[in-house]
C-alpha cells in the first residue's frame, strides 16, 4: 500500500496567497462596484523592456528554423547566458567559472529543491518573518517537527523586529542550513556587510551553509550596501546564492534565474567541491539527473536582460517601481502609520493599527480603503501586527491607494 | 556541521548521456575529419511548426504590452491550456476536470518530484531496462538501498525481455509505487489493453500507486493500442499520468508537459483525494508551495500545439521521425541485426552484434560505422547486450547513418 509523505500535514492551513485570494473574491462578490486595488502579492505589473522583448523573438525564431533550431540545451543552462552571468557578478568583484552558474526556472523551486543534496537530519534556520518557501519546504523535507504555538519545532527562527532593523543575527545555537532572503521579503529590510560577515563568520566555524536568496538585489540603490553575498570575504566556502530575472525584468510569469554553487563550498570535513557535485549531479551536466534545464526561450530573454541595453532599460523599471515604494511610505507616514523597508527594496513593511493584528488590518484596509495587502503574520509569528505593501502596482494605483488610505482609513 | 544526502553516493557513475558525450568528444577530437551521425540521445531535431511558432511569438508579443503584460499564473497552468488537454483527453473518451491538470516545465522534473508526496519508505518498482530518472530520484529521496550486481537493493525491477516482448508484468511481490514509460525509452515497446489492465488491477489490489510517464504517447498509430492510462477502466483510483511536448512537438528545449493527478485516486484508506490534495500543495493553486508555475510563453505554444492546425502540423513532424525509425529498423533487420521496437515510438532497440555487451557495440558502431547510439546497459541490466537508436534526426543523417552500418560494420 502506497503511503503519504505525512510531513505535509504538518503545512499551516492554505497557502498565505491563496487564503488572501479568497478574501478579496468574497469582498469583490459582495462588492461589485467597489474597485479594488492590488498591492498584495509582489507580482510585477510593467510590460518587458523592448530589447528583452526582442531577444525572446529571436529565440522563439530561431526554433522555427531547422537550421537554428535546438533542442535539449545543457541542463545546466546556455553558456553565453551563463558567461553574461559571470560578467554581471565581475562588476562587484566576483569572480566565478561558468560551472558555478546553474540556470533555473525561477528562484523558488531552486530554493526548495536544494534541500535534496543535504541530510534530512541537518537543523535548519530561518529568518522571522520570512517568505514561506524555505520554511515549508524544511516541513515537507522532513526538517521539522510539528507545528507548536505558531512555530515548527526543530526550525530555528532567527526574529526579526524593530530593535534590530528586521534584520536578523546569526543563531546562539548550532545549526547547520541558514536561509537569508536578502532584501527581505515581507520586510524590505537589508543587511550591511557587517551584518553579513557575521553570518558568514558563524557558517565557516560551525560548517554551515547559508542559501542566500537575493531575488531582489537589483532593487538595492544603496552602494554601500552589497547586492550579492560573495561581495563578503569568505563566502564561497559557505554560501550557495539563489537569484531570478522575476522581479526585477517582469519574468515572473517567463520563469528564469540562477544558482550559484561555488566549488570552494566545503561543509563535512575534506568534502570541498562536493556540495557542487551532488547539485550538478541533480540540475547540471549535459542532463540533470531530476532536472532538464530551463526554457531555452527564456534564456534568450534572459541575455537580453543583462545587455548593456537590457540593462538599462531595467534600471528604469527598478526606479518606476521604487517610486512607487516611495510613495507609499511617504503617505503613510504622512498620516501617522509606522513604515519599515521600501528603500532598497520593493516591499513596504507597515505597522498595523493598534490592537490590531495583521489579518485585522489587512480586513481594514480591504474593507476601508479598497487596497489589498499580505498580512504579516502570515510570513511568521514576528510578522504578527504587520502588513506588507508591494510596490508592484500601476502608479496611478499606488496613488489611488494610498489616496484612499488616507481618506477612508479610520482609526 | 552541515552533512550531504548520502543517497547520492549511491548513484552510478556519470550520467548516462554525460559519458556517452564524453565518448563521442575523445571520438572528434582524435578524429577531427570524420562525420558523426548522432542517432543517441532522444532530442527532437525538427524546427517549431509554423503554427506553435505564431503561438509563442503571440506570447513574448503580450508580455511586451503593459495592456496584456502577465505576471504570475497560475503555478497550476494557465486555464484554457488546460481546457484544451482537457478537451484532449476527451478524444479518448476521458474526461478530467481542470483540478486534475498539472501543468510542468516538462515530464523529468515532475516524474521525480511527484514521490515527494509519498512515504519515504514506499517500495517502489521500476521496468528494466528504462529512462534513468525513476530509479535516480528513487536513489537520492532514500527509496533504496545500495548499489549490488548491477541492482539497486530495494528497488523492484520489472524485466522486460525478448521473452515477454520487452512489456514488463505485475511485480509478483507487493510494491507501493510502479513506473511505468509507456511507449517505453528505451526499448520502443508498447503495452496492450489487457497488459496496462494487468498494472491497473494489480495497483487497485495493492493500494499501489502508477506513474504513468507517457511522454511518447503522441507516437503510437497502432488505432489497438491504449495512448493514455485513463483508458483502462479504473485508472483513475490509481494511476497518474505524466507527459510531455517534448517528444511530439518539439519541446525539448521549450520545456513544457503536464500531469494528471485524479481526484479518485485512493491509496490509504478513506484517503480519496489526498494524493490530488499533496500535489497541489506542492505544485498547484494561485502559487505553489515549491513551483511558481511554468513559463507563460510556453504555454502559449502549447496552446497552439493543441489547435487544430497545431495538431495536423506535427502529425506530420511525427509521421518524419517514425519514416526514419522505419528505414533503421528495415535497414538494420537486413543485414541480420534483431530489431525491436521503432512501430509506435520514435526508438529502434537493437541487439548487439554476438559477444559483444553494449558499451562494445556502442563503441563498434562509434569506430567504425561514426554512429552515435546509447548502450542499453545505461538503463538497466536487463538491457545489457543492446544499444538503442534514436529517430529523432535528419532523415538525409539517418539514411547516411544506416548506409555506414551497412557499408561499415564488420561481424
Amino acid at each position: 500500500m502506497a503511503t503519504l509523505n505525512k510531513n505535509y500535514n504538518k503545512l499551516q492551513g492554505a497557502y498565505l496567497f491563496s487564503e488572501i485570494t479568497k478574501r478579496v473574491k468574497n469582498f469583490v462578490e459582495k462588492n461589485p462596484n467597489i474597485e479594488i486595488i492590488k498591492l498584495g502579492i509582489g507580482d510585477t505589473t510593467e510590460p518587458l523592456t523592448k530589447t528583452v522583448v526582442k531577444g525572446l523573438l529571436s529565440g522563439v525564431k530561431k526554433l522555427g528554423n531547422k537550421k537554428t533550431y535546438t533542442g535539449y540545451g545543457e541542463a545546466q543552462g546556455d553558456v553565453r547566458l551563463r558567461n553574461a552571468l559571470s560578467d554581471f557578478y565581475k562588476e562587484r568583484n566576483i569572480d566565478l567559472s561558468l560551472q558555478e552558474i546553474f540556470i533555473n526556472d525561477g528562484a523558488k523551486a531552486d530554493c526548495a529543491n536544494i534541500q535534496s543534496i543535504f541530510g534530512v537530519d541537518n537543523v535548519v534556520a530561518v529568518a522571522d518573518p520570512v517568505y514561506p518557501v524555505y520554511v515549508d519546504s524544511s516541513v515537507i523535507s522532513g526538517r521539522t517537527g510539528d507545528f507548536v504555538n505558531g512555530k515548527y519545532e526543530g526550525l530555528v527562527y532567527m526574529e526579526c523586529n524593530e530593535k534590530n532593523g528586521f534584520v536578523p543575527t546569526p543563531p546562539l545555537q548550532k545549526v547547520d542550513i541558514i536561509y537569508l532572503c536578502n532584501p527581505n521579503n515581507p520586510t524590505g529590510a537589508v543587511a550591511t556587510f557587517e551584518q553579513l560577515k557575521a553570518f558568514v563568520d558563524y557558517a565557516i566555524k560551525n560548517k554551515a551553509v547559508i542559501i542566500f536568496d537575493s531575488a531582489y538585489a537589483e532593487y538595492i540603490s544603496d552602494p554601500s550596501l552589497p547586492k550579492s553575498i560573495y561581495e563578503i570575504e569568505g563566502a564561497k566556502k559557505c554560501a550557495i546564492e539563489i537569484n531570478s530575472f522575476s522581479k526585477w525584468a517582469g519574468f515572473t510569469g517567463v520563469r528564469l534565474g540562477w544558482s550559484v554553487v561555488p566549488l570552494d563550498l566545503e561543509i563535512e570535513d575534506g568534502q570541498k567541491g562536493k556540495v557542487h557535485a551532488l547539485w550538478s549531479r541533480r540540475q547540471g551536466g549535459s542532463q540533470g539527473t531530476m532536472y532538464n534545464g530551463a526554457s531555452n526561450i527564456a534564456q534568450e530573454g534572459a541575455f537580453a536582460v543583462l545587455s548593456p541595453l537590457g540593462r538599462k532599460e531595467n534600471k528604469k523599471v527598478i526606479a518606476y517601481y521604487m517610486d512607487n515604494a516611495k510613495i507609499i511610505k511617504k503617505s503613510l507616514t504622512k498620516i501617522g502609520l509606522k513604515v519599515f523597508g521600501g528603500e532598497n527594496a520593493p516591499y513596504v513593511w507597515v505597522k498595523a493599527l493598534p490592537n490590531l493584528n495583521s489579518w485585522q488590518f489587512f480586513d481594514k484596509l480591504l474593507m476601508e480603503a479598497h487596497v489589498v495587502s499580505t498580512p504579516g503574520s502570515g510570513f511568521g509569528l514576528q510578522g504578527e501586527g504587520y502588513v506588507r505593501l508591494s510596490a508592484f502596482a500601476d502608479k496611478k494605483n499606488v496613488k489611488k491607494a494610498v489616496e484612499s488610505i488616507k481618506k477612508n482609513l479610520s482609526r
